[in-house]
């Protein structure tokens, strides 16, 4: 495989350029560096099939040069900040919207037939059936992030019924792992790190969500891959189970030896567009022999384990997140 | 109620500007004229409570100052050139998606909170339940248009979570009737005008289409609107009958009394990207007591009156056709 990976400096993206790599694929890494980093592709760095372009998505001429000779686009670069989204509407709808159509004009135009995306479980809203199938009832958007994946999930769909590509759009559950500088667990880890007697923790105790370790991603990823054959692959990724924040917030302080005073913001979500209870039916990836051999909370450790192992990371995250 | 209309001197927007006005409304018009007519609006030009400003909807300064004093936005501008979407892909996500993000912005700055918006039975593809309701299984894009107008939904319904709006989405079928110069009617008219004896049809004659007056489309947006109180209303907008192609081709070459030789150009459906079978289930705005006053067949003669009566606008409008 030729791949061309967008967004490969991220934390998902340098997972799988890794993992391509030790495939024997040659891959095209392409990454405008605003909150990927270069650290996380310093192995990929020295393979003799490892190409890096630094652009952004938005730039058709760069990204159309830098893809030429794919045959397979991995579009993983989005903006991925959730939560901040009414703070800036535009945000999601250029980096996501317009920036997946701007992947799929230079996909044309470098006749690169295969499509794999990741989109997300927000894409459900505030599912009314759960665990959600990816044949659940028309879902109503809740977040400008949501809505701007549903936009670039349409989008690659009427591009493969009118320019016969293939392409795979994975619904991803909230992703942890080494390298994961965002969320719930670096947040908790942050704070508890800075002050451990006291922990403060958006919505309820009783948000109920479900994660997947970035390797049981990949993997899922590359196996439906080999399997898939029809001309738009929808499909679920996530754990077989969920948990609420008060068991992921024990296993952090317990892995912290901290004993916080907690207090919860209360209201029945994180924030505005948060759902209530993710948690996503996997049926159809699992039919192709996929299955995820890290739980919940052992990806919640792995998170912690590479936090505590990497100041650096955390240093850099926490001044990036003051920046923006 | 003080409305602002875009695409009011479109074909449903100036019929839907004229009932207003004789509903007591105060309408503003916003239309850059790129395919809608001032002639549509002649009437609404001398009613004292009607005001015209032409400019496009991605004129986010221009559309923000028109639009102040208003309280119900009615979005209707759109790129509503479905055949042709695999020609210029980036159109229907400029008019259709940015188009609608660039009102939703005007109205936040303007504090407008009402959103009625013209969407379409295509965000259904290839529908797998017919008749299709509302909250049919998460669909596949399969157009271009399709996929803009799902997208905008999105938009629309998460900006509604979001910033406190409330919105009123129309899923229309085709909608035919007095001051229609697109679609199959007007392509047949003007086929049958030039050469009585032969006729072009697209796709095969089974092809199964619903339909629906204008002047039911204009009744059914303002009884939705007078019954409708959830944050986000959705509602399929047509006709309890469909009808195949050949029964059209038969109503219209009778009231022509044309005898043509008919060619189908064959395969399932007409370009790529048609539906073979559109038919929706309308039960939620009939629950409001809304129900079509217009069989399919008097919306198509309604249709072939209004041509044979302005051959001004026949022209007009296959001179656009011809520059498009």
């Amino acid at each position: 495989m030729n791949a061309f990976v967008t967004g490969a400096a991220g934390f998902i993206g340098s997972h799988l350029v890794d993992r391509l790599l030790a495939d024997g694929c040659r891959v095209i890494a392409y990454d405008n560096l605003s909150t990927g980093r270069q650290e996380f592709l310093h192995a990929a760095l020295r393979h003799p099939y490892f190409r890096f372009e630094r652009g952004t998505i938005l730039d058709a001429e760069r990204l159309r040069s830098a893809m030429r000779g794919a045959d397979t686009v991995f579009h993983l670069a989005a903006n991925a900040d959730v939560r901040f989204g009414i703070h800036h509407p535009r945000k999601d709808l250029e980096q996501n919207t317009i920036g997946t159509y701007t992947v799929l004009e230079a996909m044309r135009s470098c006749g690169v037939r295969r499509l794999v995306f990741a989109s997300t479980a927000s894409v459900y809203g505030d599912a009314r059936i759960v665990p959600t199938s990816e044949d659940c009832p028309f879902p109503i958007a809740t977040s400008l992030y949501g809505a701007s994946k549903v936009a670039a999930e349409a989008a690659i769909e009427a591009y493969c019924a009118s320019f016969d590509l293939q392409s795979f759009i994975f619904r991803f559950v909230s992703i942890l792992g080494p390298r994961y500088t965002h969320g719930h667990v670096f947040d908790f880890y942050s704070q508890l790190r800075e002050h451990p007697d006291r922990l403060y923790v958006l919505g309820d105790v009783h948000q109920r969500k479900s994660y997947l370790q970035v390797s049981d991603c990949v993997e899922g990823i590359l196996c439906a891959l080999k399997n898939g054959c029809a001309s738009v692959n929808r499909l679920n990724l996530g754990a077989d189970e969920w948990c609420e924040v008060n068991q992921s917030v024990r296993w952090i302080t317990e892995y912290l030896r901290a004993n916080p005073t907690i207090t919860y913001a209360g209201g029945d979500r994180g924030w505005i567009g948060d759902s209530r209870f993710v948690f996503l039916d996997c049926t159809r990836l699992r039919s192709y022999g996929w299955r995820p051999r890290r739980t919940i909370r052992e990806a919640v450790v792995d998170t912690l384990e590479y936090l505590s192992q990497n100041s650096w990371a955390v240093a850099a995250a926490a001044q990036r997140n003051d920046c923006a």
